[in-house]
């Protein structure tokens, strides 16, 4: 039996290097977000695929929480002495991953075995699947018009004002067929943005039916910690969406999926609130700074699923 | 009025360097070879205009005769990690150029367009115009079988025996609308391939017609020298092809556009036998070693074109 973890981009693939470090390949699956997926200069770039496998790989830029380590960047100064667009920043080596997986994709692979190749290649042994093969792409209806996710989170920094999130293309997306739900005993939402890393997985018909299996605990870690987020626009979205940043706004959010909940320590406060939406609920310490963190973490994650599988 | 350079890559770059040196953009006009060009990584590849672009801004590489000075290449070294393509050397900064160029023309510019727009970012002042917006392909009849260009040229390293040479596209190619053929006074065909390099320009139909206006003279400095080419794989072609490799091959070659020839000083020898074929000859250094051979040569070129005119 497997654990399936369920994840975007940074905050999510801290936990999820956390449980690769527990779990042997045969016993844990990533299921990823695509829905921050776009055309960028001819090329296909999946920034939380991206992420992921660099973070697993060891390769992740501890700094910026994308990237790659060692990057170097001749490309991106010579295209803007061209004239180029240079708002979404592509290294060198970064580079060569969305060129080799733009050819695969141009060559009717697909997303799944483009993510395998580079995640061999890359010395990744855990299963990375893209949470479809179909196109998800999440829009960010602001105050500015309609913006695909990477014009709203990169090149206009997250300023605009947010009004609503859609997943186009989420609703005819099939679930990554590489994943065997039979096979999975857990599943563990990651620390990723619920509106812009998880909802666009989520959004998929057969997985969310999934997820309300009786027989299969979904546990989330709360990306919340003492009123806000550590890093991204999570904050932002959920005050601009005319949510409250806590802890119950995110058991709210996930109320019909959620098994158990995991907050941190300094909201264990919040237990109580979380527990009356019939949802269980731990406090722990969330904040992810180092390997150690991430690992702790994890195993208290798990210990937790344990416990409700019994 | 202008003079026309008609070129290839390299050895063509070279004088074209000189001519450049001695003409302002008001009087010199650049019409390149595309015949190489391929798409490659999802990339439009245009090495000829390339490598002349970069030889007139001074970004050529001058050890290898293609590519930029003060290369890095990360991304070719990240590529063969994933097992990607890497037969064909793109550099980091190289790369932004085809990046930059593909970009315009999926945004529905033309290979004009693109390559007015980079030669101007590189700091080029005279019009280097693509022979033809419309594609052209050389193909290579090879014992291997037909090979477009750059996998004759690069990935088989010019090895297989050539038995033809076509060009795909040509005679339903325009010459390059950007060039006002009447403000042209001279034709100077520059030291590159004839083959290669040369005849799927001279394959444009318009073009071919207006070169055998008896009012502009037409010349062409010979890329043999001493019974071979310089660099390249002219002097295996021309024997393949069954042509003997001397200066008498290239003036039968050019025989029903050319004006006047002008062959290296060590072959003046020659010079009878070209003149036989209607064709004014001259015997210069045609080796150019340094930008003062370029400058002289193309200098000697200009004074031949005036004195043919005269």
């Amino acid at each position: 039996m497997s654990v399936l973890a369920v994840t975007g981009g940074v905050g999510g693939a801290k936990l999820a290097v956390g449980l690769a470090h527990l779990l042997t390949p045969d016993h844990l699956v990533f299921l990823v977000n695509t829905g921050d997926d776009f055309r960028h200069l001819g090329l296909h770039v999946s920034p939380d695929l991206d992420t992921l496998t660099y973070s697993l790989a060891g390769y992740a830029c501890p700094d910026k929480g994308w990237g790659r380590i060692d990057e170097t960047w001749s490309f991106l100064k010579t295209l803007q002495d061209f004239g180029g667009p240079t708002w979404f920043q592509l290294g060198d080596k970064d580079l060569a991953l969305h060129v080799y997986r733009t050819q695969i994709l141009s060559n009717g692979g697909s997303l799944t075995e483009a993510t395998k190749d580079i995640s061999e290649a890359l010395g990744v042994k855990h299963s990375v699947l893209p949470c479809s093969d179909d196109p998800i792409a999440t829009i960010v209806d602001s105050d500015v018009g309609q913006l695909s996710f990477q014009h709203y989170f990169v090149k206009h920094q997250c300023r605009p004002y947010v009004k609503g999130i859609q997943y186009e293309g989420a609703n005819r997306a099939r679930l990554n067929e590489n994943l065997d739900m039979a096979t999975i005993s857990l599943v563990v939402i990651c620390p990723s943005n619920p509106y812009l890393s998880v909802d666009p997985i989520l959004a998929i018909p057969n997985f969310r039916n999934f997820l309300r299996n009786p027989d299969v605990p979904v546990l989330a870690v709360s990306p919340i910690v003492q009123g806000r987020a550590l890093r991204g626009p999570t904050t932002k979205i959920m005050t601009e969406l005319g949510s409250t940043v806590d802890n119950n706004t995110i058991a709210h959010h996930y109320e019909d999926i959620l098994t158990g909940l995991i907050i941190d320590e300094g909201d264990a406060k919040d237990c109580d609130n979380v527990r009356d939406l019939g949802i269980e609920c731990i406090a722990r310490n969330t904040v992810m700074r180092t390997i150690e963190d991430r690992v702790r973490l994890a195993r208290e994650t798990l210990d937790f699923g344990n416990a409700l599988s019994n």
